[in-house]
């Protein structure tokens, strides 16, 4: 598969409980505005959040599942966090492509960002990620 | 707690192959360097590989459980991912204060980064959060 | 880090359907009080509730995270189960040094209890706990 | 079911790298020793071991599924931690009635203890329970 400029993918995700508590239990972090609702209920927030890195793993599931899909090797990603996710919110990430950096070696660009049911921007940034498409690959 | 250039902090956990399927399991990325063995021999790197937001997700841990610790907000997260991480492989990450950019709003700068156990780089980059301490947290 | 009688720290977390069939998964505990909806209506708690040993573990979690923190050895820890902890509910774990046993080995005894979001007594007793400060610990 | 004394059940696992990382997972105890290969090698253990409450919680499954089984109620729990567990050992609960408290009300005192593959004790301890016959228990 070719990449070209203007091409996006997006994947959505409705967030649960058990989402936010896998993450935790994966990671390490029982941040209180994660794991405890009385402190969260504290917060500017009033409520648990998903961590950051929640809808950030749904633009690594568009990038590595569907543009270009697997194979894809993160090369960098950065993220402005813009707004919370709670528990029942579904988060739809999107990539598109906006530069071709080197066609030979597979590498590229995208704009990627996460926004809410609101259409509420959640997540902005970038992703630059190397593809070269495999001969034969049996999860694409 | 008031933070000050300098200080730092680190977290590290070994790699299992449940941390990787854990992972896929709630982002939904099943790229085959992941989670198939088959594919993942084929490629440049031999065996399955962490999800880049792995080692990302222990820089969370970091700033969320240690430094500053429960009740710290993500506003950004920039990472360049430099080396793959592999099943059995310990990755370490540390997170620096390297500026207050407000300390009224309590936002900070930090350099983050994770090593492996031969001390290679994993991943580099810079986070920004929002930290003010809370009247009463129980999860410092 | 010197422990001193009077130190104490606490950790909280909302229990989720999520953790209580987690655990039974691990450990195999399948009583029906804990994952049958229909047998623990009929009981007198009317409702699932938590294994008792899951707010024993933030007990662990407070020793292991916060005080004295990673390298914490157990070497006993007793416990009256005096409520019962549903679905929903945010337990906080508190560890308070009330002996320093034996400074020179590092063994110290600690009240430990878990009260609820109403601030009731859910779980109290006491550990006794082996640390000596590691020369490099980065889970700290 | 009448509980006599002397009346024991045993259950047994294979603990694996998976229990561990679930356990801190669900708990939030990411003490070194548990999750950090390179830390724990340091230390007079030499290996990642188990949470001590993991062993606790066969001795939970014991009670709550073989002795006296579905429906009981745990009131207390004591335990001494005598060695570690590592991935890899199979450690068998043992729980024996050792008192009837208040047959009427239900309520036994056992031994409760766990082995490991060596015939080693790895916990040793006691429990109080309730347990009232239900009338009908379909997980028994």
């Amino acid at each position: 598969m070719e990449l070209r400029v203007g091409q996006s993918a997006s994947f959505g995700k409705t967030v649960s409980e058990s989402d936010i508590y896998g993450m935790a239990g994966i990671i390490g972090d029982f941040n209180s505005l994660h794991v405890n609702q009385l402190e969260a209920a504290r917060s500017p927030f009033g409520d648990r959040i998903a961590h950051a890195l929640l809808p950030a793993g749904f633009i690594s599931t568009v990038l590595g599942m569907y543009l270009p899909g697997s194979g894809t090797v993160y090369l960098h990603q950065s993220l402005d966090f813009k707004a919370p996710v709670k528990i029942g919110d579904t988060v739809t990430a999107t990539a598109a492509v906006t530069e071709v950096i080197d066609p030979v070696k597979g590498i590229y660009r995208f704009r990627t960002f996460c926004e809410n049911q609101r259409g509420e921007l959640v997540a902005d940034g970038q992703a630059v990620i190397k593809y070269l498409p495999p001969e034969a690959d049996t999860n694409k």
